[in-house]
């Protein structure tokens, strides 16, 4: 029994600040750090919360575990690539695989709304199941809730996953060292516009697909020929920039990214201009970046680009020898801006 | 990249039966486990989820651990004994200790609906941190979305949740046996009842409290006396009646129970009277019923009487020498029923 005069604990955010959640608090900007921070790390305070890693890493029957969890509201549910079902296992497996983790476990739980077609239910689980087998996990636990119509939209799910870690490698923001050198596996910027472009009812000569793919297999290809990996993030909600402006926040290192070198595809390009977005700031599902030791580089280059999911693989910039948490941006012109995490998103319901 | 040709699966469920989802499909009744065994069960294919527990246990590093999920979906989110938060760790915590886990670690994912209150959030962001202390689990990784007004319901909660398993016991339905004792550990459908209360605005002279507890150290404790515990089931979502039926069905096993010894309290009875509620098939979220061998119903029995969350603790019914898989409930006055699970809910959205 708990009465309302339990609650001792004081709101570390400011309440008159922002009265009411806004979109933004979901968005993967400042905003959301800032919530994420200041209420749920400060309040469930331990260890493996506070590494602020993309999965939670423990130790228990000897072995070495990595726990992760998200929940998916991408709207639509459906996207050329994906699905919210294929999206919610490659979103899983890649939080525990940029510990260094492979991925055994998930469980799922659904939040439908009253009136989803059983059909699209059903083309749903058979999207996440292909994407298990695919993936090499399996789905051994899950629940169900119905919510009444206009309480919900469609469907959310939630996974939460389990890796093992079998490897001495420490893999995390704290790692990352002057010298290292910044890869990313392929083109950015795929996903957050495959959805827009399906969202707005936009069509063009050709397709843009979801870039949404497990990456386990291309992490642990690195981490089992010895790449000395210090730190590795996968590029979802606020895409490269927030995963960089979120890595130099926590490791304190600045680095400089080549803009050139970041590749965009054409399309995605294109989309990117007519509808005023910058692609560093759109989400991807299936693009990560590793922080590697610079004397390791060629060789990751090279072990990423013979993976499935790495084959567009490319050097985009490296750590500097300076302690400022900075993030430079060198433009295809030579000049040099400072990339800094948006307060929100520019596309909700990304994932 | 998945194209719609690669959905070769076949739905397994036939489409035209129920072509839209209903309430009912999350209701606990025979309608959630038909599209629990039929599709997610069938296509997902693999021991520890075909198990149907309430988690799935697997090896991992040397040791044996346990994993659940659920997603919580409760409305109002603020209700006596209890709100969202403490239900969602309460509820996981207690799905890993029905498969004798010891409960270590939990994960939470939010789904906020924009414009809720930050106030709202604090209280039950705090409230979960109280329930995880006293229930000894960390909430080690988190996630946070939020959908646009009128997706959502304030806030809906996922929490996954891992706990290792450190003895030889099998605990499941398979291996309910002739001759077991059924205990339960206090009254029933308070949790059910405490929600309804509030949710039609009704008032009594005492506040009916929801029984939301962690019932983690109960279960060690007759495990760790060794008492010979068969099968244990947190009667959630169908109450008392789903929890026997379902286990009934696993094991083949049928079962007695003497209505007049299953405990109600007052205010719960005179609510359910008035609303035409069965006490039986009502909701609770810190109840559980342990199958256990009729030569340790008094040791249990007493070893639950002295935890704080089984100081109500009754013998409610026995196992059959009879393969029917059925489940008959003796009334006070000797007449003779057979339990049937519902097959929706009596009462939607109750955790």
């Amino acid at each position: 029994m708990r009465s309302e005069t339990d609650f001792t604990l004081t709101c570390p955010i400011p309440i008159s600040e922002y009265p009411n959640i806004l979109l933004a608090h979901g968005g993967g900007g400042s905003l959301m750090h800032r919530l994420i921070e200041s209420m749920f790390v400060k309040t469930f305070d331990n260890p493996a919360l506070s590494a602020r890693h993309d999965s939670a890493v423990f130790e228990v029957g000897g072995g070495t575990l990595a726990m992760t969890t998200d929940s998916y509201v991408v709207s639509p549910i459906f996207f050329p690539g994906g699905d919210i079902g294929s999206l919610a296992v490659h979103g899983t497996v890649n939080d525990l695989a940029m510990s260094g983790a492979r991925p055994l476990y998930l469980s799922a739980g659904f939040i439908l709304e009253e009136g989803l077609p059983m059909e699209a239910l059903w083309r749903i689980v058979s999207s996440m199941k292909l994407a298990a087998d695919d993936a090499g996990v399996q789905i051994i636990t899950g629940d169900t809730k119905v919510v009444e119509r206009g309480k919900g939209d469609g469907v959310f799910i939630n996974t939460a996953g389990v890796g093992v870690i079998e490897h001495d490698r420490v893999i995390a923001p704290s790692c990352v060292q002057p010298g290292d050198v910044l890869i990313i596996n392929g083109d950015i910027a795929r996903h957050g516009m495959a959805v827009m472009a399906v969202r707005e009812g936009l069509s063009f000569e050709s397709v843009i697909e979801s870039d949404s793919a497990p990456l386990a297999e291309l992490v642990l290809t690195l981490i089992d020929a010895g790449i000395e990996v210090h730190c590795l993030r996968d590029l979802t909600r606020g895409g490269l920039a927030g995963a960089l402006c979120e890595i130099a926040g926590v490791s304190g290192c600045a680095v400089e990214i080549d803009e050139a070198r970041v590749p965009v595809s054409d399309g995605v390009h294109a989309l990117c201009e007519v509808l005023g977005f910058d692609p560093l700031y759109v989400a991807n599902e299936g693009r990560l970046v590793a922080y590697v030791a610079g004397s390791d580089a060629d060789k990751a280059l090279r072990l990423m680009k013979d993976d499935t999911h790495g084959r567009g693989a490319a050097v985009i910039g490296r750590v500097l020898d300076e302690k400022s948490g900075v993030v430079n941006v060198v433009s295809p012109i030579g000049a040099k801006r400072i990339l800094t995490m948006l307060s929100g998103e520019q596309l909700p319901r990304i994932c």
